[in-house]
């Protein structure tokens, strides 16, 4: 019988000193674990302000390796606790060559997999085209005592192909460290419905997918650097667990907040015997999927 | 510069006579009409009551050739209108050989595009896998004078993949004639759920695809042919229209309703260029979307 999973959602303001988040995680981690939780998942980039909000060079100091100083002090609190972790790191790979990735901790403290974000977003605000170099390793599972893992990151869950790829690897439970919110100037008008969207989006993949669906964000007003007074990004918060019939388990407000949330993975079977989604893809006619774009009039 | 297009939703209860259905789905289409409508869709198989409850081959009576009795109704009022319409047909290909599916007219009354629904579905009081050969037509597009619309049908609508790859193809608006209902014993414990889930798969088809999308269900208790004594369906309505970012623009309730909708389909390029997801998709690792399934070791 599959196991009921307690997933732990840590959901922080960020400072510029990366140590400090380092530390305060690792002490939320513990509090996760103490009220039950065995699988964490953290916010993207967890250690560092989220310095994508301008390209300057300056900010790859902040990269680290894998293995590194994330890892090591996620790793020693894995083990410590007996559970799992989902840690994002600004992956200094080679000389120059950086990635958005996370890395799946397993109880033991030891790396289980790496997975480097492949959909890489560039908007104003978001130019992490500029450090990130899109992932190379595909998609991946993590199998974890406490359920496989999809492990995802931000801007994958706008695609649809990315949680049918990891759920189509047995994924149960798919992870979405992210950071996402608010310009100040487009809060009042667009805010409620980008923040809609996104939430749709990820139930979206549970619902399709018969899975679990995991998303942490960031919270906290951080300016950006340089920028006029006013200028910067209001993380939106709202983390939150659904099940996979896109029920939303648990969600959390605008401020810190440590979620723990039971996951019945049992439910996907039940789930899947009525919405047998999987049993009628016709793989037959998916060839366009790997076109950029099939269309051939399309400029009206 | 892109129009902005009045789509048309006939939302009807049906009766046991196809002549009935076919005369008072015309009426419709005119108010829709009257009302601005430029591109109607109607309800799946709006032609009989929604037969599938059970598997008896008198049934498949009902079907008629494509064109056939159903599109000629419509044919002559899509020209007297000046119309675009989406049409439903239990389509009789050949002897012993029908599909679920549904024509697109133009106005002049011509049969632009022919659609087959490709995922077919077998639950429960929806075993269409009995009656409906999948299609081998794959997934289209039909230019009209007022968009291009991708036809899909009802159960296509759990599938990105569908969605996907007729935004590939340039569609603006996406049509889903719908039969979808709560089975009495299931209405209160799970039917709010249901409901929710229809609804959020739609609107992150339009999300994820900045496109438009309609979905068009019938409404009406159709008790189950031979059944016992309140055995049957509840068709839930609740037919909408929702726009580029998943925002629901109407949504009918529970009962026969007419909606017209305005689609400024110059949203889509507004929407797509903040929220440029056709720009990153991973097509260089998509290629397990045309798998049954991946993963190796899932019993558990």
């Amino acid at each position: 019988m599959a196991p009921v999973v307690h997933v732990g959602l840590v959901q922080l303001a960020t400072s510029e000193d990366p140590d400090e988040n380092r530390r305060r995680t690792v002490q939320h981690v513990h509090q996760a674990a103490r009220r039950g939780a065995q699988l964490v998942c953290l916010q993207e980039l967890f250690a560092s302000r989220y310095f994508c909000q301008v390209e300057d060079p300056t900010w790859f100091d902040l990269a680290e390796s894998v293995p590194g100083p994330s890892t090591h002090a996620l790793s020693e609190a894995a083990r410590q606790l007996g559970i799992a972790i989902v840690v994002p790191v600004f992956e200094r790979r080679a000389v120059g060559l950086y990635h958005n990735s996370c890395v799946v901790l397993g109880p033991d403290g030891a790396q289980l997999t790496l997975y480097r974000k492949m959909h890489v977003p560039d908007d104003p605000q978001y130019q992490e085209k500029f450090y990130f170099t899109p992932g190379d390793l595909g998609f991946r599972v993590c199998p974890t005592p406490f359920g496989r893992v999809g492990p995802l990151i931000c801007w994958d869950q706008w695609y649809p192909e990315a949680a049918r790829l990891v759920a189509l690897r047995g994924a149960q439970i798919l992870t979405y460290p992210t950071a996402i919110g608010w310009l100040p100037e487009e809060k009042a008008s667009d805010g409620a419905t980008q923040l809609r969207a996104w939430r749709t989006m990820h139930r979206s993949h549970a619902i399709a997918n018969g899975v679990f669906v995991v998303a942490v964000n960031r919270v906290g007003f951080e300016p950006k650097p340089g920028g006029a007074f006013g200028e910067g990004i209001e993380f939106w918060g709202h983390s939150f667990v659904c099940d996979p019939q896109g029920v939303v388990l648990a969600e959390a407000g605008e401020g810190e907040e440590v979620l723990v949330v039971a996951c019945d993975l049992g439910r996907s079977e039940a789930v899947r015997r009525w919405w047998p989604f999987f049993r009628d893809r016709r793989i037959d006619h998916y060839g366009g999927l790997m076109e950029r774009w099939v269309g051939d009039e399309e400029v009206s």
